[in-house]
């Protein structure tokens, strides 16, 4: 067993957080749930994220970037439509701080309430789908397919890095299709574009499949999933690609004219990964030893370690080295 | 002139945000001083990041990920050692949203107020000085060349897409060395790399120079920048770097141990670039026709426009499109 990393069978969830702490992936950040995503991690995860791009750059997917800060009058539309939305979330209340009268600290100035106040975007369907009411007027404007690479925050009371963070960072795909049958071969696309992902980078064999009415996201018709198997013999669910039939273009009123001049809803997916990716690496590759990389998204490929016990024999040996390397 | 676009001169700002709007690089994000990035702009910021990104890790930099939220006290930190400390900014005072009596709306839980605000980076120093010094203890540690691509908030009043923007993407570097030497070493290294990335990417001439005692950020020991000339004649800060010295090290109190077992403060630098540079290329570029982007990183190289008065003129035009695009 590897110096200071607990067995996986004396404690899964210790042995976790000691490969990432040990192995230099992720570091605790100084505001409670949030995490440092250290040189190394965040490697692995510009490897995950490039071969996730790709695929969605090839199918005729296009990156854009939505705002951080999202009006609390979006979510009240949301949660009039969205039975059991989610209400954990940070809340900007203010924009000035100000030094304090001893001069020794900052403090928040009073003077600075914001009139309505805005929130840090848990998830950005409300702020694309306000966008979109001004983007799409026909069918001649869709399919509308953008995805987006960002950080999100959920206040989250439990954090386990990478697993479950305040903050993590992920792709949000959004798209805007005429047809309901569109927008489920779209779902269905996507989660065959995460399972490959799982399977073909991450070395990650994966169930696919749909989520109970209990669990799937409130927003949605219908959620797919990808849920892996982890190194303690639990389900992980590692994506999810959703079916949201009309149900935001209703709450945000996005009409388009069809191909038979009749005004209609538009029809909607919405899906992601996130960091949590690089969790579900960790565990279904990780041993007593320490961490296990697959080769397709390990930063490091080769480790080389010269041996030689005199001067002679470093010659020979780092010739060979240098000759290995140049390959 | 184009249709829709003011001319310079007429309006040269006018015509700035005309440019923006009709080319489709950007559009208004629905919280005042925010920007949604289409993705013709983003794509357009990809190339960009793509090309400094390269040029970073080629001379053995790392990227990173440090957390969005920022503890109140570590700013406090920074105020007393930064003179002029910038104090707009978004400030997190709750974490949870409830729904109104009526049903209706949602407001915030008063009962979620936070022990201690957290406040949205505006930049990362403080945060990234906070794990270096839990990170550097000897000059076996250093030197430390970190950089993250990410959004930060400054909360503006006078916004411009682009130009000023409340939320903005860039990239910032932080990094640490044993001397003073090396650390202005590294500050010029990168000016040249952002001379490079103006110079022989956007096509933007640039000059470079130190800036006077009032103009430099506040924290550092001297800043650099590059400067480039825009079509009204005037000048647009597209870049800077700066040698902190000491500053930050003696705010977080990072110290190391030298290569003669004295204990020392770590010499440091830091340097950006962001989504501004985009608003620079428009400016040095465009004209009264619109948009004019240069090749290395226009989204869109070339584009073919087939004309055909018959269905058989059509068969020998199309054949000669097929030629050209497979090339």
């Amino acid at each position: 067993m590897s110096k200071g990393i607990t067995s996986q069978k004396d404690n899964y969830a210790t042995w976790y957080t000691d490969v990432i702490i040990k192995s230099g992936l992720a570091d605790y950040g100084p505001v409670k749930g949030t995490m440092v995503i250290k040189p190394y991690g965040y490697e692995l995860w510009e490897n995950i994220k490039s071969a996730l791009d790709k695929m969605l750059k090839d199918s005729g997917h296009v990156n854009a970037y939505f705002p951080l800060f999202i009006p609390k009058s979006f979510l009240a539309s949301e949660a009039k439509h969205v039975e059991g939305f989610a209400k954990e979330c940070a809340i900007v209340t203010h924009h000035r701080l100000r030094t304090t009268e001893d001069g020794q600290g900052v403090e928040v100035d009073p003077e600075s309430k914001l009139e309505e106040e805005v929130i840090v975007r848990p998830t950005s369907e409300t702020v694309i789908w306000a966008m979109y009411k001004k983007w799409i007027q026909s069918y001649r404007d869709l399919p509308l397919l953008i995805n987006q690479w960002a950080n999100v925050v959920r206040w989250e009371m439990r954090t386990r890095l990478f697993l479950r963070t305040t903050e993590f960072l992920w792709q949000e795909g959004h798209t805007a299709h005429e047809t309901n049958e569109e927008a489920e071969q779209e779902t269905l696309n996507i989660l065959s574009f995460y399972q490959s992902l799982a399977e073909d980078y991450l070395a990650i064999p994966v169930l696919t499949g749909i989520k109970t009415d209990a669990e799937k996201f409130a927003g949605a018709e219908k959620t797919y999933s990808i849920e892996a198997m982890m190194g303690d013999k639990r389900a992980l669910q590692a994506g999810t690609s959703h079916n949201l039939g009309q149900n935001f273009a209703k709450a945000f009123d996005v009409t388009f004219q069809d191909r038979e001049n009749k005004e209609e809803f538009v029809f909607a997916t919405s899906w992601g990964v996130s960091t949590r990716l690089v969790g579900g690496v960790v565990m279904a590759h990780g041993d007593d030893n320490g961490l296990v990389l697959p080769p397709k998204i390990a930063p490091i490929q080769v480790i080389i370690i010269p041996i030689a016990k005199t001067d002679a024999d470093k010659e020979i040996v780092m010739a060979h080295v240098d000759d290995i390397v140049s390959q």
